[in-house]
């Protein structure tokens, strides 16, 4: 199952972090820590293997990704000696990277992308091409009535101006190319009722929103903890120091708003009620790619005694996302190989704002994960 | 369905917030936050109510029960207000209190205990007793052969050495009395398969190991969390930092030790590997019934990037165990008017070191046990 | 010495705690902890003792001092023994605070405040009555000519426009009374040039701006830490997370950008450079009096060797600040008896924003102020 | 002024970064990040420069410097670019490291060690040599009669018996050879009465006790601040978690008590008193040759009210150390050069348990340093 990842931001620590992440896997150089897939409880023939994934993208910047590479060897990210050995692989990774288009109008940019990717799931005689976004965050959208009606925003995409933001952009290009599309950033990608009416039209699966790498999986784990302690959680706060191209990013006020209100729905939903505090993000450029967290938790236990939590994250952000991006390229695949269409939302466990009401807590989330990869597997083997 | 909850360690600061809070949500002047089964998911008809509850116990210090809840209301642990509201049905719990069996040999000692289980049973016309261990923790006995045989355990008794020890001498009791025992303390208690056997021919339940209030409860739905997203741990170390009397107690190696096996199970069962690291248990007198855990993980994500996370608990001991010792005696209750027999593994969710092999992920331990109290009330609305 | 210690904002929770602290110390009921001038290296001849303190105020509010008592007692500001025991002194100060004037032009609001602390003066016999503003924090005002001359202030404080914020309209009433005057919040207060040629006009002195009862007072002991290893910063970050009416306060955007402006000067001004990362203010209702601070610092050392510290500051900030108040207190009104008129950079131990050129190197600080007190103490003995 | 520096434990992690990093700063590869006296406030003509330092030193190991500044390369001690510059340097000094000698008595291997500096002294036309013990911890050594006394000493070194621990076999032949000699461990190097008189005789300075590195370091700038605002502090607990060779060292009870008395002096002479708490100091292996701290601070203010710190230092113990190693060498050979003889008191600024009387306050600290080395310069250019 020959099976194309294209990555839009293919040139971001991310997307970097990821394909020299497989193609040392695919080359038995590393082991597969973080990749969910390669459990026990998940791994098996419905999943394409990591030799059978083929890379590509767009990006708006050129770094070659060597220098990206060699860039997050040095910054503590990559092993070096790891960058060093997939040079080649990724010269040939480099020759399936294309610029984001960027000349004409809207309609231009989006048949512009649907080209790039028919050629290249032709070139490489792929049997799907699963596209996932891990460009920086976007400001949310000015509201627009064709966000809500296929036949409108088809019509307002022949015209000059530009209604929809770049990522949900590629969604609409990567449905019409019959791609299936993953949201891993908490841009608004494919979440507009006019681009859901395509995928269903076209019979397509996409999943999101939002990789779930630190603090949030923190919650994820943590809220369901005081709720099964039938323990008040008093106030939650939370702070976000970030370095990276992210950080700057979530800096600017709009970004950082969309990324704050997909933190805390995790609170709300899994409590039942929202405590008191708010989260934080902040622009620490010294930090790096490494991202540091820290929550104060102030909670009543019996009788009203006030008692409290904090804990300090101190994760590396494209460590922890790189093989997450390679888990839902093979999942969505597998779900689309099996006739999967809609929301994907048995992978809820990866999304800090997750599709469908599997809701936050992550036991469940895993359980429901496993539900699912298992029909995949039974599926195949049936 | 009147339930008398028989306390071993009847003046201690767990038992008397217990007790304090048991009245006060009888007395409607509180709310049942931290019991756990006032929750929605495991409330119901098979559990006897707040005003079900009658106490009575054990202790080997005498100090009134006023006493000690002004002292926990001066410490911050009760609300000042509780604890005067209270006083009157103090007073009664008082009067069902006994003086810890000291005279002649084991045999007289435990027929001592008896005696005062039947009566207190008899007086209250209660319908069952459930004895709980919440005594300061003991060392780990020496090994004896009487251990592993009821009959060659019954002999010992009938001399004049002590082959058990305290703990154990009242789940010994409990049994021959026909009532039911949970061990909320890492001691010794039923865990001896002589004392299985005795339960076993009395057809009683039991509950254990060492009730889960603090660093623990954290490392069950953190390990957890490492574990689901496949990322390798490689140190957990713990600080514990306790005043108190329970601190006390356990700064004594023998015991220390103990409670420190109890601690670390949760992780090499739940990851399937032992990470480097210990943890340490230290008496610090001044922090009295708050208890500070510290600990620092750290761990390898994708490509073997190193990154770590810390964690400050503060909590109040007594806060976190009170209502579970109330959750515990109601479940025990229940199961035994139900029938339940053996080992209540379904209980694990409580424990720090659980009986059975539900294993230590809150959530699996959670759900096993939601299903068992809904088996509960079934059998009571059927 | 008989000193009056006139607040403004004197039914706050700083103001009541430094009232019941002092009216507690006077009766032998507590220890003078936190008081720095009764530490062995500042106690003398030369400073009023409590029992010499009489404590008058300004307040927009009314509550009675006992129920903020109270209040504070019952949010664990306070001792609860405490407040009951000095119920009938603080009526006594009850009977000397004055409701805040609103009545007229700013002319008349400030004739108001010079006649309350002139009678509070006569009616007491007291020797000077030093005015020490611990009112809620102010944004920053409106620049305005009137502020650089003196004159031109005069004029258009008889107009009928507010020139002036009120922390500035009380420094103006206490130097035309005759009174020293301590700004203890980051509000303006008396750090206007037309209020310090008002100050140098009458003789009078001054001590200010802001009291270091957190974060800061961290901040100046650790920046020089790393300054005298000759380590590097590269990133300070702080957050601080505030209850209370403080917190409500300075959660407003002018009041924050103010206070902190104030936080950061320490930092430049010691290490030499300002390192990347800011501070934040961030009001969480529920914390009541209390305020969690967490700074993360990373630095680096030999071979730039990058390294890292946090800390958690979890203070009172009432029971922090209000010994200050009383230090600050007596300390002035000793410089005002030994003829000390102008800005009183000696007393830069105590302030976040200190005038003069001490520095912000607390142990500096500390050594200046030592000489200070000592040379007070000489002019006494001698 | 061409000075040796002869390190005992040649090879050892601190040693190898010290010399990395005098070669990189003497090829100007490298910032003088972390070396004290390269500080406006204490550089001066006086201390020999980067280029006039020989390094020289015994071990037990043989391990090559090139290999081991390789492997503090790998673990991110040392930039590895730094680390391959230097090479051919490293060879040269590779080339005056000697075995530790281990034939014959204890009087032939004190031998074996005068003759090794005498020559190294020679060959290198030194004007003088510093010896710096950075050799792991040893356990606190039996006492003997002879360690009070040298003509005793001088007796019992010619038996077959060893009297001394290794450290102070070292300082012995050190002082023999006319060196100045510097103890930067716990162990008991030079602190025996009989080795300052032989000191004393040859009228030589020394200095010590114990790199202060990382906890010590907060404690004696956060105790001096706890005690200057007169706050009570009412327990200190401390958790080191280290890796590296000094961790496995420590991990062994004796040299751990001995490192932990020295880490306790400091609260119980800056505060007057000794809270509650102790320091601990535990082995995990996986963290390398960082450590992390883990400090917490109960405290009471104004009224008794109860409040907390914590911190959380992530060093690295050599990058720390090694900048103070070269700043020792600087300032003994100095004060040598200077015609000083005994303890260095004035250098308490760098020790955990320092000579003389300048108390812990590291402020206090500094400024008895900067007027010690003013007086050095001063000498120099009079």
């Amino acid at each position: 199952m020959r099976t194309g990842v294209w990555l839009v931001g293919a040139r971001g620590s991310v997307a970097t972090t990821s394909v020299v992440g497989a193609l040392a896997l695919r080359a038995g150089l590393t082991a597969p820590t973080g990749c969910v897939t390669e459990l026990p409880e998940l791994r098996g023939p419905a999943l394409p293997g990591f030799t059978d994934l083929v890379f590509g993208g767009h990006d708006v910047v050129t770094t070659p990704l060597t220098k990206r590479a060699e860039a997050l060897a040095a910054a503590g990210v990559l092993p070096g000696r790891l960058a060093d050995a997939v040079v080649p692989d990724l010269a040939e990774v480099e020759a399936s990277l294309r610029p984001a288009p960027t000349d004409g109008g809207p309609g231009d940019r989006i048949a512009a992308v649907v080209r790039d990717l028919t050629d290249f799931r032709r070139r490489h005689e792929l049997d799907r091409v699963v596209v996932v976004n891990v460009a920086a965050t976007e400001p949310a959208p000015a509201p627009h009535p064709a966000h809500h009606d296929l036949a409108a925003l088809r019509d307002a995409l022949a015209g000059p101006v530009d209604v929809l933001p770049a990522s949900s952009r590629y969604a609409y290009a990567a449905f019409t190319a019959g791609c299936p599309y993953v949201d891993f950033t908490p841009s608004t990608g494919a979440r507009l009722p006019a681009l859901v009416a395509l995928a269903d039209e076209r019979g397509l699966p996409y999943a999101g929103h939002d990789g779930k790498t630190g603090e949030t999986l923190l919650k994820s784990v943590l809220a369901p903890m005081f709720a099964m302690r039938h323990l008040a959680v008093r106030s939650w706060s939370g702070t976000n120091l970030l370095g990276g191209g992210d950080g700057a990013t979530l800096a600017e006020p709009a970004a950082n708003a969309a990324k704050v209100v997909s933190k805390q729905r995790v609170l709300a939903e899994t409590l039942g009620y929202l405590p008191q505090g708010g989260t934080r993000i902040d622009y620490v450029e010294e930090l790096g790619d490494f991202k540091t967290a820290w929550d104060l938790v102030t909670f009543a236990g019996f009788l009203g005694t006030g008692m409290r939590m904090e804990f300090t994250w101190h994760g590396c952000d494209s460590a922890l996302a790189a093989p997450l991006v390679l888990d839902l390229a093979r999942l969505t695949a597998a779900a689309h190989a099996a006739g999967r269409r809609g929301a994907l939302a048995e992978l809820a466990f990866f999304f800090k704002d997750p599709l469908g009401d599997t809701g936050h807590a992550l036991g469940a989330q895993w359980a429901v994960l496993c539900d699912f990869v298992a029909g995949l597997h039974a599926g195949v083997t049936r």
